[in-house]
């Protein structure tokens, strides 16, 4: 039986999103800052952008190689997918184009009825609308011995969290303060407790810490 | 000229200080786990517990180590003096008996008006009640070519790093989750600007982060 992960990306005080967006700049100037380390991972240059063969090697990359390998269904929130700017909309097929980069089902959590959605390469987008323990459930059942990966937003991240349903958590904490934005570790006091928790630090800077159990 | 240094124990999610205290456990358990790696090493034992030749040796004791070198002074708030349960008592002289741990002039930061304090050993408690700045300076001024340690509490910590006052900043994380309690990061967006952020992992698991300056 697969584990399920869930994986991010957070300041050192704990923020995994961010509050500066604007029209000019949809990411924020605090995202490129949050994900530089990963950003600039040969993993990533490779699988989500397309560009083989550049980016850095080592620690970093080697927690990016680890997100990508092994996963057999996600389960993200609805917001995650869109559906909080897209509403009621038929026709919205999530941000990802026709492609999606999961290659795998995804589980989406929403009080929509919506009919699954087959894409290319493998990602089928299907709609639970009862609860996060169902959606990994079934999200589990379609990995078979594969994991699952909740892939976010934050807030059903930190639920699955939370809930105990989570077998390993890898977070890579970037030495910067946000000060702002969804915490990750908000109520989840001791949830250390029953995990192995490993900590080592990239040549940039970024902090990797896991919980296993 | 010395640097203004602070150095403080922190949960993984920012928490300096703790909720659990009992009349039974005056330190409470979440302390014990928060200072666990610290309390274990050689230094500690030896110049707090007065326990030669015990405890770990390693990155943890470095960092113990260098908690006590170089300082020529200390600054800290009432609390941690021990006003706030004792207010207005001329009697009172601190937690630390007759020969305290300091060894140097100590600045404690009170609206009392209270005469300086001489002890064994070294200690000169003196008490101001103008603002931060002012006892940092009087305190860089008394500690000469050495260091000044903002001693805490966290509200004091925090307020003189916030106040742009700090030149080291060491913390050590523990890799628990308190969920309540001071948080060290609290208002402090973008604190690390300006400074150079140097992070490593001790055996014992305790993640040490230091900004300087």
């Amino acid at each position: 039986m697969g584990r399920v992960r869930v994986d991010l990306n957070i300041s050192l005080d704990g923020y995994a999103s961010t509050t500066d967006q604007t029209p000019e700049d949809p990411f924020g100037r605090d995202w490129g800052r949050l994900t530089a380390a990963y950003a600039g991972t040969r993993t990533f240059r490779e699988r989500v952008l397309g560009q083989p063969g550049k980016g850095t090697t080592g620690l970093d990359d080697e927690y990016a190689a680890a997100y990508f390998e092994g996963i057999g269904a996600e389960v993200m929130g609805a917001g995650m997918f869109g559906l909080h700017e897209h509403p009621n909309d038929p026709e919205w097929q999530g941000w990802w184009g026709p492609n999606p980069p999961f290659g795998v089902p995804v589980f989406v959590l929403t009080h929509e009825e919506r009919p699954s959605l087959e894409m290319e390469g493998g990602t089928v987008f299907h709609f639970v609308q009862s609860s996060l323990e169902d959606a990994v459930a079934a999200a589990r059942k379609a990995a078979g011995d594969l994991d699952v990966r909740v892939g976010g937003g934050v807030t059903t991240a930190r639920a699955a969290l939370a809930a105990g349903l989570v077998d390993r958590l890898h977070v890579a904490i970037a030495p910067i303060l946000l000060g702002r934005g969804q915490n990750l570790w908000a109520d989840l006091r001791e949830f250390e407790q029953g995990y192995e928790v490993r900590s080592e630090v990239a040549p940039s800077g970024t902090i990797h810490v896991t919980f296993s159990r």
